[in-house]
């Protein structure tokens, strides 16, 4: 990342870059995993970077947070208890609290630094985190999934790369304590990275999964502010169909105020192009 | 755009830029429209910027091309006679040839320094124009609609944004023409701009195309060169429904090495997120 001439860009390996036009710097420190920085866009509102990747953009961050979080909370038929790793800018809990069966939801965000940045910063994202039904643990989430007693409906892994303090989040030990918390119609979704740049990513997380649960896929979502624009999401489950067991009347009768999320959208972000199906060996589409 | 440093960059509206990493540049020159420039990449293969935005990365072009191309043709019970207006890259025309119930492929192209530059330097894309069942015509589009007497199955609206040599194509005297010189099974599609950055094109070809046509629709596609990365394709058509009457069978049974479409690919294209489906005054999503 540099900032020259009021532009803060992204490089991706020296090949691409994305810019912002940045018109105030609001914050920026370093804890003990990583660089943690606010600013103010002339056209993105308020961007979170993490060593100088944005994390959250004001603008479009909907996009991700609505796909993360209610693609398994409106497959699932009851959640009650959700475990949101990672996230610490609260826009994943955001979403996760729109859902009324949802008793408690659980965020272990490892750097502290990143919750208070975005509590005082970005409160469109963060501003729920003080909600009654939040439980804010500031530790490692690996640890977390390895040691806890208890049980989820639904684990969210919002993480950043898988690399630095993220790394073990892409490792098998990590999913099958991931399996081990979560109730018999237990899911977990994670960030799983670009299809276009990062394909290794995608492929790598789809394989680990796969000898752990009995279901495993990947969906897409696409944003304004992550290399390639394109991201995929891993999704894994102990049995839920990812759209073959959505009941698509559980959405529309919750009458939420989305803004990308609906039930073609849950079911169109399955669809894998040609070259993600053949990298990840799934079977070409049924007919329609 | 500018140049610097290496880098040539996209800017958009002050608030965004995208840049690639050039290694040469292979191809500057200017015609009566528009200037026309082709440059080395060192991660996106050749660019073919016009008036400094990219029409084409040699690295995803893909997906542009087959989704143009291959949602009317597989749609068409059986397209003979395609025409395509813009696309000089000639990429679109690749896509439409690998169907081979098509007899003819008319490429009308205002601007002859496309075509030449991209003959020139982009074979990738450009190759298929000398097949003996393309014909290219470099004329106005609009002037060729309202003129010819010829018939088509099939018409391919592959042009820039709705400002300069393409700005006639973005209003409704044209796409009268084009539903005069549709056959009776007729399909149109057109680049449509950004969901995100430029809604108000969405919106505007979207309306525009509803009292002329009984069948009138959108379509998304991802890219890693417009600003935005999610664009969208106008759909219009004569009677032939985008989803409802596709025969995936056809699909399945043609064959096409594709790297990104497939039937689900295709269904899932016409998933509108919430704030475009309100935009555009879609009904919400039926049940799955």
């Amino acid at each position: 990342m540099t900032t020259r001439d009021g532009w803060i860009d992204e490089e991706y390996r020296g090949i691409v870059r994305t810019g912002f036009r940045r018109t105030k710097s609001l914050f920026k420190a370093k804890s003990a995993f990583q660089s943690v920085e606010v600013v103010q866009t002339a056209g993105h509102g308020k961007l979170l970077l993490i060593d100088g990747m944005t994390m959250v953009s004001e603008r479009d961050e909907f996009v991700y947070h609505e796909m993360i979080a209610h693609v398994p909370l409106f497959l699932h038929p009851r959640p009650r208890r959700v475990l949101v790793i990672g996230g610490g800018d609260g826009g994943t809990v955001r979403e996760v609290l729109r859902h009324k069966s949802v008793e408690s939801c659980t965020l272990v965000e490892i750097d502290g630094l990143v919750v208070e940045a975005s509590r005082r910063f970005i409160p469109s994202t963060a501003g729920k985190l003080s909600d009654r039904r939040v439980r804010v643990r500031i530790e490692d989430g690996v640890k977390f999934a390895r040691e806890t007693s208890e049980r989820f409906d639904v684990v969210i892994i919002d993480s950043t790369e898988p690399f630095g303090p993220a790394k073990a989040l892409f490792g098998p030990a990590f999913y099958k304590d991931v399996k081990r918390i979560l109730t018999d119609d237990g899911i977990v979704v994670s960030q799983a990275g670009s299809p276009f740049y990062e394909i290794g990513t995608v492929k790598n997380l789809d394989r680990l999964l796969r000898p752990i649960f009995p279901v495993v896929d990947a969906y897409l979502f696409t944003n304004l502010t992550y290399p390639g624009g394109l991201w995929a999401f891993a999704f894994a489950s102990k049995g839920l169909r990812p759209v073959k067991d959505l009941r698509s009347t559980r959405i529309s009768s919750a009458k939420l105020p989305l803004k990308w999320y609906n039930s073609d959208v849950h079911v169109g972000a399955f669809a894998l192009p040609e070259f993600l199906r053949k990298a990840l060996s799934r079977r070409s589409p049924a007919a329609v």
